[in-house]
């Protein structure tokens, strides 16, 4: 089964807004076994809706249509789509009620261009919308489906995981895409491909490589029938698996900080961070995972000299002699924040995130990470290019992968 | 002049990596002056990218292709343009050597697969890529202009910026979009717009309303020549400011966090934050502002009670009696990390950021957030929807804002 996705919006087009729908319906739709041919924006325009949406029906037994759905007067897919199948809009007035009643509780009146939120498209299968006020629709034209959802991410993933995908599982017809991805880390991607090329010749499924900061993602694709794709697949993550070692940490929805966390919970280990250049990032990542007030037990941002000495207690004369961005202050707040939030293992950054050098002269991009734990310790010294942001992820991820080795020692 | 945006790639229509080039270009063409008419994803294949790039080439004057100029074997961008436009592909010994020597300077070999990167379209003007492995290209064909670009976002821009828009600015014909954005914090979409349409006949140039998570953004389009444009942009820009008053933070590039540091500098006050259900996002988006060290001293990630009572110094009484997620506990917090990392003004935020309820049954959502500067304080309590990310989104942007208003008053 192949799918397209049109995303409607001039705040797309114009870049204001980032296009983050197209992303997870894509993931999401490759997962249920359904690939996506082709992936396109376009503007709050009848006429770009509908050349968009023609050549969708011409080429994909799906189409999912995102965007355009809000209250106001440059919202027009509903309007679009009537006109493209020739089909009125119905006044809904159980949905009228649900809006009213919805700004009622807030104690606010419902502003009069809510209305056409709750005009549905004849023939169409209405579908609830739980978190905003735009209903979403199912769509059947000409043996092919339509499914119409509003461009908030929250609202739109809500629907799409309550009523599209179960209904397309059901409908679910031709062949399967089966595919797992293994993740690495601390590896390049020219450098992974001539190690997987030393494997020689390779009569299993074709693999694609995406690199993606500090990581290169494998994906493994298999085709056919399920049973000899998934055969395949495992066997050739087997031979993978043997190759890439401990640079190899997760596959398909692992993330790095969530496997670090997992290989800490297997341990019954807590964890303390403290961050200068990284800025609060690596908590922030660590505070992502669900459950990590199980082993996370704080962090500090010690983005000035002060804190350092006074929060974490590290002496001022380490800190003269040897420099805020250089490894003894990384371990010292490795070793301290340990100590100040009373954790098995502690996580010390360090360095110059830009867009300037330090007042000491140390070049943008220089990074120190030392890592503690109860069965020892290590400091790395980095260089990273590319940015303010960018420093900051990638020391994070490098933190990261730090800990993890020390963790599957 | 008209643009539009190829990005080619499995891994995006997977959904394995998300496509941050599209946004980012859309942006970069938009101030420009160029309107992005469509911009799409297909996969890396040579039929798909041709056929993507026909429809391109027939409707617009510029097409940007991204992606698919990596070392492996499933990048196709280069040999199916070189296809598609009957050109040749001649090995450039200049960058041969090139990257001959990077791979040396790193003390590696260079992958066989590397080579490839070196080959250049007969006819077509290579762009230097300082980032990475991959060249770019301008190919000028039938009149009009294709860029292609690395995928990788780093080296994608540094590309754009240092050679495809100088280029670009020097051919602009045609139409000028002028714009303006407004935006506003604290107000939904379509209140706003109830709110604006109050102001009667509005005979100034179209607006679009972007709703993004606790942000209304206002778009204010002009066409026609620059200076009717702008004039025209100008008034209603003025007719809006005395409308929106409070709510409405900045303009066009301004974030909240950004205007709200600018506020801080204005005022020579220096910030501390204490963040619980947050977990340092907040921290994260103050150090993502170059310069922040100016006035951010530090944060303290208290995410457990343990780290509030020892490190914050906050009574164990007043955190058992009132409840950690408590108005209480929020002022308590943004008063001590004030005293621990003396600073002018504090931040405390304590709240369930799910997925489950806390141990004291506070529901999923339930954020308290004080702010305490020289001048005052306050403590607002918030519900928040959407997950855990969302909780954590919005309780940062609501705290900026509450800054803020305590900061313009």
């Amino acid at each position: 089964m192949i799918a397209d996705l049109i995303c409607v919006g001039n705040e797309l087009l114009t870049g204001l807004v980032e296009n983050s729908n197209a992303g997870y319906l894509s993931r999401s739709l490759w997962k249920a076994g359904i690939a996506v041919r082709e992936s396109c924006v376009v503007a709050d325009d009848k006429e770009m809706i509908a050349s968009a949406l023609d050549r969708a029906l011409e080429q994909s037994d799906l189409v999912i249509i995102t965007g355009g759905l809000g209250p106001t007067d440059d919202d027009l897919t509903r309007e679009a789509l009537a006109e493209i199948l020739d089909r009125t809009l119905i006044l809904n007035h159980k949905w009228l009620d649900k809006l009213e009643s919805l700004f009622r509780a807030r104690g606010l009146n419902m502003s009069a261009n809510n209305r056409k939120q709750a005009m549905i498209l004849e023939g169409s299968t209405m579908l609830d919308n739980e978190n905003g006020t735009a209903p979403g629709a199912i769509i059947e034209e000409k043996g092919k489906l339509i499914f119409m959802l509003p461009g908030p991410p929250n609202e739109m993933k809500a629907m799409f995981e309550e009523y599209v995908l179960p209904y397309i599982r059901q409908r679910i017809r031709g062949g399967i895409n089966r595919v797992k991805t293994l993740k690495c880390a601390g590896i390049g991607e020219s450098m992974l491909e001539e190690k997987i090329k030393s494997l020689g010749q390779w009569d299993l499924p074709p693999l694609s490589y995406i690199a993606r900061g500090y990581e290169v993602h494998l994906q493994i694709k298999g085709n056919g029938n399920r049973m000899e794709a998934d055969e395949a697949i495992s066997e050739a993550e087997k031979r993978l698996r043997n190759l890439l070692g401990d640079c190899l940490y997760g596959s398909d929805e692992d993330t790095l900080a969530g496997r670090t966390a997992d290989l800490l919970k297997d341990r019954k280990w807590t964890l303390a961070l403290a961050e200068s250049c990284t800025g609060g990032l690596m908590c922030d990542a660590v505070t992502d995972i669900p459950g990590s007030s199980k082993f996370f037990k704080g962090g500090l941002v010690s983005y000035s000299r002060e804190a350092k000495i006074k929060v974490l207690g590290i002496k001022k004369e380490l800190i003269e002699q040897e420099g805020e961005v250089s490894a003894a202050t990384a371990e010292a707040m490795a070793l301290t924040s340990r100590l100040l939030f009373e954790a098995d293992c502690g996580v010390g950054i360090t360095g110059v995130a830009g867009p300037r050098s330090d007042s000491a002269g140390s070049p943008v991009g220089l990074v120190y990470i030392a890592v503690a734990t109860p069965e020892g310790s290590a400091c790395h010294k980095l260089n990273f290019g590319g940015g303010r942001r960018a420093v900051k992820e990638r020391a994070v991820q490098t933190a990261f992968n730090i800990l993890r080795k020390m963790l599957i020692r």
